[in-house]
């Protein structure tokens, strides 16, 4: 089968190769990809820059994508051949609280990933996708939709009429912005471009501030909040803009910082944060559990993902690129079937 | 009656005045204070550099007391005149998570404090205490006390045989030492002294570092638990301490940010701790829920706070500057009566 | 002032009579009220056979009502004159969990209550309504309204694509219906009636059940839910029900007991339920808090309350008879002015 | 090897046979038992009265052992040959909250249980068991002290200070007992036996109440708590008991129906119970996790089981008939080596 591979951590994309096609050991499902997306991560990791460390090489990248199964190991139980999947993007994080042991399974990157034709997955790192979604759609969910899901939703657990400040317009904030406006929230979006601003209002955001213009935007976001500052807010931003989340926040309010799409560290400015009653969870993706309670969710609310251009597996590369250009607005998918 | 003054922020310390004795209104109680005692913030909102901004002043400083109850004011249930109680931190956060209308009701701060010989106290701002406590002891319970209590029980979920990191031996951190091993857990704490390390000791604590002599602590807190980390730190040391902490933390662990007692901003080290999964609760004390919670505990525990040094009344400057030493261990109390 | 009082527990409705107009108190305001709603709770108390024991006579009867401040007593700050406002049912419930100090302070029964032309409430015993809310519309949310919130929200912590079952039609189901759908639940309903089966689906809802025909409902409700149960009950039927509700909840579920609307006792079917991990909670209403955030979620999803009928002040006995004959769906309303 | 099987649902004891030794599958161990506990689950699926339905036959019987593991299938990677292990209750409930999935894989009910000199666990299904205690105490632990331990600590987030309410001296009782004591709790233990009450009192209870004298026993526990109620109870009595339980409850407190111990119905008083906020969770024993949580606590308070008596393999029948007879205080154990 074709595949690709980091060989090494100089070119920054991977290489297409020939690989034996896998079987299924007890408790593994085959699946045919018809589609994988993109996230920063998978950036950081091509370039050597990802801080959980440099992976073994060679090393098939990527942690989304979905399928069909077209073969099942023995004992498994929770799929058949012919249904539709996704990857989960641990292979071994089922449910309840992080821990090592769950965390250090995470595809394309601990493991081998997705961008090949075949893969295996463990039972227990597979979901089946909602009808309504296409493979493309379903692609996009396993990293950044579940992070987004888990930052409002798990950890946040957002209420109606709450307000939720979401940074920029990448894939986590995307789906941050449309989780929130179906569950109810108010939502202010940050970019530094009209045009990105037009269209998160156009998803339904109901404020946009561009950061370019006004550079003190957490003053935006409190003049927007009566001066009392959001519920929540999801952060992808790191050190730049930490503080000025915080600063931007209730008392009592909630912080989540999405470390995987920044390499840079953080700040956390004691001195306005600090005594604010502010709750801060990092957030590493989540658990199948997670995944599958937020697939419920897509589905009643028919939730639909925003791809902003496909690439074919040929140009796998390109979409790397593509996706490092930060012109993208949702996410980068990479098409291997259909 | 007598009592302190902060007149302006040059001096750094209060100056003692006659006041007239105040009445209680509806639903307040008048308190004969028997002795208070002193946080960090005191030093710095006598200073004038309490991030929470200047107070207007004169203002009676002093968040933390215990007396006894000499008049009620109409309408109160919940106190009899010759009630022991100590001052709640706040005088009108009674319950659930922090909002501005419940914060902004600081002792010593937001509004006239306890280092006086009468203090009026909302009903909803003081609690009974435990009969084998001194007022002494007691004087020691709101600030310090209580933020341990939140910080590890209420929002910590404290598990019998969990790991707690205890930075320093300030008031906080020695109530934290002491709540965590009555709630069974192992205690490791940090100090620039051997001697301090020694007293710890003799509390319970099960390891110590003397960061003096080992910089990079954190890697001794990772050997100390088999290099996964601790599942609880008590931070209260910001911008030094944070990136150390978080690295000394277990993937899905808890760390409790205790801003009052530092001046300085924090760091948050995202390039180790950001993708753990790790929890960072920013406390500003707590309610008087939780106080009274406490309180329970402390009583079948048969908790004894540990008290420094015992200063009179008439001393209380030398109390401000004795603490600003850094040479207690515990807390430090300025007595009224007794 | 005009007012309605339970005078003796023989006649089941109150008698209208003339009161001196009241005056707030310090922490109090003075409510014209504009309209009421009737609850089962109010039936009961008027009968005497409330559970809770017997109210003293005479009483001024019900708990929910909404009008506007025309006065404020002193050192109020949450409420100005003109605010338009709505009784909360406890006066003293502001925040946290219910214990007795809290929940013996509800109004037409351990307090008079509010069908009468001015009424006195405690400033934390009344809370802001949204603009696009009638006063007849807002005067059914204290009682029925946020005991449906706290089923499915606070306490439920419903997730979009969950599946709740819904007893009946009276008032707390119907608003559990509209809060399920607007979350992005699935609603199941019961009634005896087709015709209210019908309406219920105008509402949203996704099935239902007419239990006349289908004894066994609990068995469709399993059809429904491919054999699993539903996720949440909101359980009002008390002793007739519970069995068929738990057999109906999926393993982990959820089910809250709205003790209030049934005088009768209930039986928990430990054969079926015992070793499902279900949870059952038992509602009392809610706090202040409650309300609040319920009220944000109702102006963001824009919830229009479902109103059956509307009476004068003057014909509240008929109002009264009207809510026992059972024929309504949705709120019974007494309107005072407009 | 030697092992028991359940063949019929007439003797209510099990036969025992010859079995080939099994082998452990990828991601199973093999343990060699060294001992077993009775719990009262067993009793009612070898007479065919367990409510979860009739178990195949022949069967394995009994959930709780402890052994050595002496055979590691391929890719086991929590466990290495000489490990001391207990057996988990569920085979496949790792962690979060239980659903079909997951607790369909009981040990001597919906699987082959321990009864036998060998057994086969999968990985998820084993814990480690702490260095202090004999195989004959860890036997004790997978059913009756998980399902305490989750009672109060998972679910009921005991506090010290409070207090427990635990029904009669029974395996699950006592362990929440000495878990509650142990957590800083008051515990009030209830029994028909004077001589129980004074062994449940060197074990720590504060108070014990013998309800053949006293009937009326919720009275004595609403005197013993100035009339409050208690703040959590460990209900194992069913039927008879949980209306009195709920009443012996305080507004806003929390019991646990521990159904397994019990065949017969519970009645749910909604008179008494229903609007005090109750929180009622019915308890199917507990996850891997909790599991492994509660050794940690185990071994940090070094608490001991508390086991009436120990009988050999060849007696198993004995034991079972023994177990019926009441006479019990803690745990009755099997073993079969040392």
């Amino acid at each position: 089968m074709r595949a690709y591979e980091l060989r090494d951590l100089q070119a920054g994309t991977p290489t297409l190769v020939e690989r034996p096609t896998p079987s299924p050991a007890p408790g593994q499902v085959l699946v045919r990809m018809h589609a994988t997306s993109l996230n920063y991560r998978d950036l950081l990791i091509a370039r050597g820059s990802y801080r959980r460390g440099s992976p073994r090489l060679p090393l098939v990248p990527l942690s989304d994508g979905a399928g069909e199964v077209v073969q099942v190991g023995e004992g498994v139980t929770r799929f058949r051949t012919g249904d539709r999947v996704a990857s989960a993007f641990f292979q071994r994080w089922v449910d309840g609280p992080p821990d090592e042991s769950k965390t250090s399974s995470a595809l394309g990157g601990d493991l081998d990933g997705v961008l090949a034709e075949y893969v295996v997955l463990e039972e227990t790192g597979a979901v089946h996708i909602p009808d309504f979604l296409s493979f493309e759609e379903a692609a996009t969910l396993p990293c950044a939709g579940v992070t987004a899901w888990v930052s409002l939703m798990a950890l946040g657990k957002l209420q109606p009429g709450q307000t939720v400040l979401v940074l920029g317009t990448g894939g986590v904030s995307i789906f941050a912005l449309q989780i929130a406006k179906h569950a109810g929230a108010k939502v202010i979006v940050t970019s530094s471009s009209d045009e990105k601003l037009a269209r998160a209002r156009q998803l339904g955001a109901d404020a946009g501030i561009n950061y370019r213009e006004q550079p003190n935007w957490d003053d935006e976001v409190l003049k927007l909040t009566d001066g009392l500052g959001v519920d929540h807010v999801v952060e992808v931003g790191g050190a730049q803009t930490l503080p000025k989340s915080l600063r931007a926040t209730r008392e009592g309010g909630h912080v989540t910082l999405v470390g995987l799409l920044s390499g840079a560290p953080g700040d956390l400015e004691a001195a306005k944060g600090n005594d604010k009653g502010i709750r801060v969870d990092s957030v590493y993706v989540g658990s199948l559990r997670d995944f599958e309670e937020m697939n419920k969710a897509i589905e009643r609310w028919q939730l639909c993902p925003v791809i902003d251009r496909v690439f074919p597996f040929e140009e796998a590369p390109e979409a790397y690129r593509y996706l490092e250009s930060g012109r993208h607005f949702g996410k980068v998918v990479i098409r291997l079937l259909g």
